[in-house]
């Protein structure tokens, strides 16, 4: 029991230290592993492979909508990125410049790509030219870097993998149908896939992409009460295509600027999912995206039969559709329990003598502890059910904890109350003047998540300045 | 007929000009695009669609043999690069790099990833500390930059994917197998997936890579009766540990280096691809890899039921496993079997009234252009075989030619006159002295390509210097 007790106090309490309990849950579930490289992270495979899951239900998600997959430069020269100002302005602070190449000094610095809307406008400029080029509808996964001062694994590091969608199209009507479609995508699969319930909605002029006409997010609340920008997708309208001419012969024969999107989703999410259903023992995984699905643990393995029942469960799981491992290390019950646990597999089955005597199993959900024994026949029916339960639960769980945790400020003592003792999302009504934006973030550090598009009056004056208001905003101190 | 007749002659013939051929294939293809960035291509969806394929096939591959996919750094801080000396030496004249970050000079300067073992060493010094942590069998997929002069799509630019695998391993021995295990796989890979018949050998210490033990490779021959070095899997010994001191306490609890390896495929192979099996009508890809198997072309579309059938058709092929499209474009037939026929398609099914009537459809071969007619009932078997009897005859038909175009030299006027007029392969022995390596370069510039596994005793002296051979080796004139 000593060994157990280590690994599990090896973890800070999320209730005492919520950000060191973090970086915990990255370590010792063998997410990440520090490097060299300032600001950078090695993704290990238990981190990499939610990445792959993440990757291939996203790809899919996308490619059923028509998208294809392309791959552009990752270095830019500058003279390219200085074409559109806005984007320029917005990116320039944070990005890294090759200045030589091999002996050489360049005679053009090029930055490695923090965002590729100015490859993938150089790219349709000369690939485009009818209007039966249009729609173009193209995405990447590749990584970016941005010359970040502070990191945090996941959350904001100088290099991050994500996918970046950039489409083109005829009309404005079009892209503005894309942007919002994709934002659906991005929501369906926090909820659906990643048990993450999210507010979807516009973001202000302040916290827009810079260069978009309107940028669309999904905001997620993390257990201690913090936002999180999930996933993002913007309208460019025609403002990069004048920029670097991006044009089109349209079916009346008269040249037009194309209207384009862009849509990212990054790595960030997996710290959305250890932050919204990890607990003390470390990570919680949704069945849905989880590696893992199952861990087959034997009692007294060496006990006659046991490990062949391990493996015959493990196997008739598998045939079931159901990704199962066997943990058959010569560790401790105990020690492999903390271990799965850490690790945020959504069941464990232990199997002992006792148990195949009885022809039984005790299945350990990873969500609630809850335990319940079943025949060892029926476990390939019962386990994919109860995976389905626990997905369904796991995302009840955190739209009550959001919910709960989302407060309505009706005017600017009670906003100011709330944002300094009730962490969480707050509900206000906006003028819409960027002065009253600014003077809460310098007053309480609460920024605007989004002004979501499920509005409601909750009253009739700003919250921060009294005059008329027009739309409700979503408020909260965010990563 | 002139529409299909313009696409047809946008080709070069490959007899004609080799260089344009291959250039003309890429862009008719749709597989690469040009940039503002020098250097480096776009990779479209056509070709993209074929790296996935390639992920996919090696990534499965991997795995099975315990791999696990991991994600390190892209940016290598100059002090980290340079601790192991051969490996500076041979990747600091084509690095680039990063001096200044945001708005500030960087304290030291870092370079974009040429290769990572570097990272790799670093990370495993950290990560592994006893025998059990061993061994430690990672891969990640990239993109990785090389300051190349001149770059051509595919074969060889400044920035391109590929997937390193990097291994940790208690033992010299284990060591040493695992090399020689990836190598057999990317030979499997190549000659079962791409259909492209390899030679697999050893490097000559002039060839092997910078800071290596030794190097295996898998090399092939392209039509042109160049050779292409295809894949490549290193043993590093202690090498490397040794540099970066990584090492672990082992079971007798004393502290040792750990033997490592390294092994990559790039999209290289696309090329490959394009060289082995291409036409004068462009592409011609292997069932087993191309993104689309099967093209449905309706003849007389707007006939009634023409589409109908043709539609059905499609999802009968899709059931029976076969990726299929249908071009229901408004283009003509016969500039449909152009583009077809430049995207390598290994079959069109053609579909008009009058085959509707009697219940059949024409099946062509993209690589023979032989036609069959087939009951449309049996479309669903016929078809997944016929794709087989493809993937069968098109690596006969490589290997054919490879074998045809290996010349065996008996001493050294036979070498040059060989080197000098029949484009391929030349085996002939060598006393193992690299002097005479740079001499038949210097000469010919025809290099070694490998000292095959299999070997053969065809003469008794070293072709170039006349003394005592050690060893049969492949030359060539290689990409």
């Amino acid at each position: 029991m000593a060994k157990e007790k280590k690994l599990v106090q090896a973890i800070t309490s999320m209730d005492e230290d919520f950000a060191q309990w973090y970086t915990d849950v990255c370590i010792k579930a063998d997410l990440i592993g520090y490097t060299s490289v300032k600001g950078c992270m090695a993704i290990k495979p238990a981190g990499y492979a939610l990445w792959e899951n993440i990757q291939k239900d996203l790809d899919a998600r996308f490619k059923a909508t028509g998208v294809k997959n392309v791959y552009m430069p990752m270095l830019i020269p500058e003279s390219l990125l200085n074409k559109e100002s806005e984007l320029v302005q917005g990116f320039a602070p944070e990005v890294a410049w090759v200045t030589s190449g091999g002996q050489e000094k360049l005679t053009e610095r090029l930055c490695v790509r923090p965002t590729s809307e100015t490859l993938f406008c150089d790219f349709y400029s000369r690939d485009i030219q009818s209007h039966r080029d249009l729609p173009r509808l193209y995405n990447q996964w590749c990584s970016v870097v941005r010359w970040e001062k502070t990191t945090r694994p996941f959350l904001r590091s100088r290099e991050f993998l994500w996918q970046e969608g950039h489409t083109a199209h005829a009309t404005a009507e079009e892209a503005e149908e894309r942007t919002v479609q994709m934002l659906n995508i991005y929501a369906d699969f926090l909820e659906n896939s990643l048990a993450i319930p999210v507010i979807k909605g516009q973001k202000t002029e302040k916290e827009k992409f810079a260069g978009a006409l309107h940028t669309y997010t999904v905001e997620t609340l993390m257990h201690d009460g913090k936002a999180l920008q999930s996933g993002t997708s913007h309208n460019f309208g025609d403002i990069f295509a004048r920029a670097y001419d991006v044009t089109f012969t349209d079916k009346d024969n008269t040249v037009k600027y194309v209207y384009q999107t862009s849509w990212g989703m990054t790595t960030r999410v997996i710290g959305a999912l250890i932050m919204v259903h990890g607990d003390n023992s470390g990570l919680v995984l949704p069945p849905h995206i989880a590696p893992t699905q199952v861990m087959v643990i034997p009692i007294r393995q060496d006990a006659e039969g046991v490990l062949d029942k391990a493996l015959s469960v493990k196997a008739a799981l598998e045939s079931a559709g159901v990704r199962t491992d066997l943990d058959d290390s010569e560790k401790s019950p105990g020690w492999k329990f903390s271990e799965q646990e850490m690790r945020g597999i959504p069941i464990r089955v232990e199997l002992g003598p006792k148990d195949i005597e009885k022809n039984q199993a005790v299945l350990v959900r990873r969500d609630t502890r809850e335990k319940t024994i079943v025949s060892i026949n029926e476990l390939p029916s019962v386990v994919p059910q109860l995976l389905e339960t626990i997905q369904k639960d796991m995302f009840l769980r955190a739209k009550t904890h959001r919910d709960s945790h989302t407060y309505d400020a009706h005017n600017y003592e009670e906003f100011k109350e709330i944002v300094n003792n009730k962490p969480g999302f707050v509900r206000a009504m906006w003028c819409g003047d960027p002065a009253c934006e600014e003077k809460i973030k310098a007053d309480t550090t609460a920024t605007s998540r989004c002004i979501p598009f499920e509005q409601e009056q909750i009253a009739d004056t700003c919250v921060c300045c009294g005059r008329p208001a027009k739309k409700m905003v979503f408020w909260g101190k965010a990563y």
